[in-house]
C-alpha cells in the first residue's frame, strides 16, 4: 500500500458507503421492529430548513463519484435523483459503489495538479487536485456521510460509532 | 503541493478546525441574538444517549491531535478533558491547531507504512498508517466535527454548510 490520491479518495470512499450500506440496513430493521413504515426516516430532517436523509444519501453519493470522476479529468456519471424509499436510496448507493471501482488508480496519477473548476449556483471554485480533494471533495463527501447517521441516531436508530466506522 | 501522509492530514485537519471555530463564533452571537445562555448549545445532545456538544467538540480535537502524533510515532499530548463552557471548548481548538503545526512534514514521511495500535476499551485494533488515515483518523474526526455542527444546526443556529467548508 501506498499513498496516493487514488487511495485517499477510492479506499475512504469505498469504506465509507459499505458502512453507509450497513446503518440503512439497521434502520430498515429498527423501523419493522419498532413497527413504524422507513418512509418516516427517509422523509426525516434534524431542522425544517434543513435536507431530508433521502437529498443527504443523493449528496454522499454525488460527492463521491463526482469527486472521482473530476480527479480523474473525466464527465461525472449523471444519477437522477429520483429516489423516494430506503429500498431505492440502498441501490443508489449500491451503484456509486459499482462507479467507484471504474475509476482506476492510474487514472488518478498526478491529479494532485489537475485543475478542476466547480460550478456552483452563484460562483465558480476553482482547485489544484490536492486541495480539491483536502477541503472540498472529503469534507463535503462526510459532511452528508455523517447527517444521514445522525438523522438516524436522533430517530432512536439503534445505531452506534462502530457502525459508521466499520471496524 | 504534492501528495503526502502530511498533506492528507494536516491540512485537512487544519482547515476543518478553523471552520470549527468559525461556527462555534457563530454559535456564540446567535445564543446572544437570541437572548440565552450559550451553555444550553454546549450541553445539547441529538438524543438522550449521544455525547454532548463538549465531548464532541474535545473528540474532534483528540483525532486530530492523536492522529498526527501516531502517524509521527510520538506520544499523543494529553489534553485533560475539562473544558465546561464555549469559550474553554475554542481554547482546546485553538490549543489543537496549534499542537497541528508542530509535527512537521519530515516527521511523517514513510508513515504510510507505520505499525499503528489503537487500544480500545474493549479490544486493540492495529493498522498500517496508510489505513489508519483512511478508514480511522479521517473517518472519526469527521464524525465528531461534522456531529456539534448538526447538533447546532438543529437548534437553530443560522449556520450554513459555507460555514462548515469555509469556501
Amino acid at each position: 500500500m501506498q499513498i496516493s490520491m487514488h487511495a485517499m479518495s477510492h479506499a475512504v470512499f469505498k469504506q465509507a458507503l459499505n458502512q453507509l450500506l450497513h446503518v440503512m440496513e439497521k434502520a430498515i430493521a429498527n423501523a419493522r421492529a419498532r413497527g413504524f413504515d422507513v418512509s418516516v426516516l427517509v422523509a426525516a430532517r434534524l431542522a425544517p430548513d434543513m435536507l431530508p436523509f433521502s437529498r443527504q444519501i443523493q449528496l454522499t453519493s454525488d460527492f463521491a463519484k463526482n469527486s472521482m470522476a473530476r480527479l480523474a479529468g473525466v464527465e461525472p456519471p449523471k444519477f437522477d435523483d429520483v429516489e423516494t424509499t430506503m429500498d431505492e436510496l440502498v441501490a443508489r448507493v449500491k451503484k456509486t459503489l459499482e462507479y467507484l471501482d471504474t475509476v482506476s488508480a492510474s487514472a488518478l496519477e498526478g491529479s494532485e495538479t489537475r485543475q478542476i473548476t466547480i460550478k456552483l449556483r452563484d460562483r465558480t471554485v476553482q482547485f489544484q487536485g490536492l486541495e480539491f480533494l483536502q477541503v472540498w471533495a472529503l469534507p463535503n463527501f462526510f459532511f452528508h456521510h455523517v447527517t444521514p447517521y445522525n438523522l438516524l441516531r436522533h430517530n432512536g436508530v439503534d445505531i452506534g460509532k462502530r457502525d459508521f466506522l466499520g471496524r
